[in-house]
């Protein structure tokens, strides 16, 4: 609760940051959320939230654990052998890995949908925007035509040629009610959550208990792996993931790795 | 890092969150620091570090452990033993616990100083209102007209006749730079953090683990009993606490805990 004052992220762009400080990807990690949070892409909460999820972090060290490693090999290999694939984006999302999202949704030829519990048209805006700026074609949510069932709220609104036919989504980062509601759509879901107690990843057919700014890229660097397997290999791929062991395995490092 | 979303704290006021929701606490405690911020008391630096905190008190099960009942016991007998006890204050302590801050005060007889890593005059204006709005008559660190040593930054700037003449010093969610100076000029210090890990508990001579929404009115409530306490009973009391038992503890719970 007190380390935010020993190591200031005070800084104009994220380039000051020293790369060899210690805690230099925590360092990053703030620093961007809270630009995002200047730039109107980020909800305060989002603060709270990126928060809570570095406690996490540093109790799992800070580091991918070989289960998640795993997770996020199977989740390339969900999405490369997908229909129609779409990676969901939020306001802590777009702060935190934009460029990243952007590549991963190239190499396994996703769709990327905004998706935000606190809807605004302005934020909305920003958030594409922002991921224009980092190279997507095509953002998707605006439109915002079609519901996922059994959910108020904003949380509901979803693109019809999107995350509502999708058959294979990412949510990264995402609340327990809008994952168990896609879960009850039938869609194949991957969630990447610091917190292995938590809904989402407890929810999900692929959960990824390890930070978005390691997740993503190493997603990607799996999905480039894999682009010349067969989809009888990638299917052996999910098949052998095991998502209880994953969710056991991070309960584990964080009871133990302390 | 996803539950933020999961329930919403956007409420006007604080009375508007139900007493009686299952997550109360971390509700009210994350609208009182947003609050914070949209007043211009909290950095938005505290927003993080309060969520930070928040992952820290789930995995303590959000409750006051009995060692961390003990150290607020040890806290109650050292500002009553002390000459010239001081509590200091930052952004996220005056948007938590503010009257619960002007209570101890009153009850321990103590300054309350305030004290910011990012000081600005219109932070430390607004901080020292805030507290005066909360029934403080006075509130020092707006002098500065003193130094703890070996620290640079603006975190050494300390009131002559406040925090610097101190001999014992509660200062809660401190950074641990400033937390082993103060420690360094030979003051007896109480330390609030909910990471036991962490730099300032660990040179802290009372080290409390505890949620400060719960700690500072548990506190209070210790030194009430022990007001007409005689100054050998109360130099038992802070004989027999054990700092190092009390940090083991709070590691134990949060390790098994879980």
């Amino acid at each position: 609760m007190s380390d935010y004052e020993t190591v200031s992220a005070d800084v104009e762009h994220e380039d000051e940051i020293p790369a060899d400080h210690p805690r230099y990807q925590d360092l990053l990690t703030r620093h961007r959320i809270e630009k995002g949070v200047e730039k109107g892409i980020t909800h305060l909460q989002g603060m709270h939230a990126e928060g809570r999820g570095s406690a996490f972090d540093y109790l799992l060290g800070e580091e991918t654990i070989p289960s998640a490693d795993a997770a996020e090999r199977a989740a390339a290999a969900h999405l490369l052998l997908a229909d129609h694939p779409v990676l969901s984006i939020n306001g802590n999302v777009a702060a935190l890995v934009p460029a990243e999202m952007v590549e991963l949704a190239d190499v396994v030829d996703a769709d990327l949908e905004v998706n935000l519990f606190n809807r605004t048209p302005e934020r909305l805006e920003a958030i594409a925007d922002h991921l224009r700026g980092h190279g997507a074609d095509e953002v998707k949510g605006l439109e915002a035509d079609a519901r996922i069932p059994n959910l108020d709220h904003q949380r509901a609104k979803v693109d019809e040629d999107g995350i509502y036919a999708a058959d294979v989504v990412l949510v990264p980062l995402e609340d327990g009610d809008r994952a168990e509601a896609l879960e009850e759509m039938g869609k194949t879901e991957i969630v990447i959550d610091l917190n292995p107690l938590s809904r989402s990843p407890r929810v999900a057919d692929v959960p990824i208990v390890d930070n978005i700014v390691r997740a993503v890229p190493n997603t990607t660097a799996h999905a480039r792996n894999l682009a010349d397997a067969s989809e009888a290999e990638l299917e052996v791929i999910v098949e052998e993931f095991d998502r209880e062991r994953a969710l056991e395995a991070a309960e584990e490092r964080i009871r133990t790795g302390l």
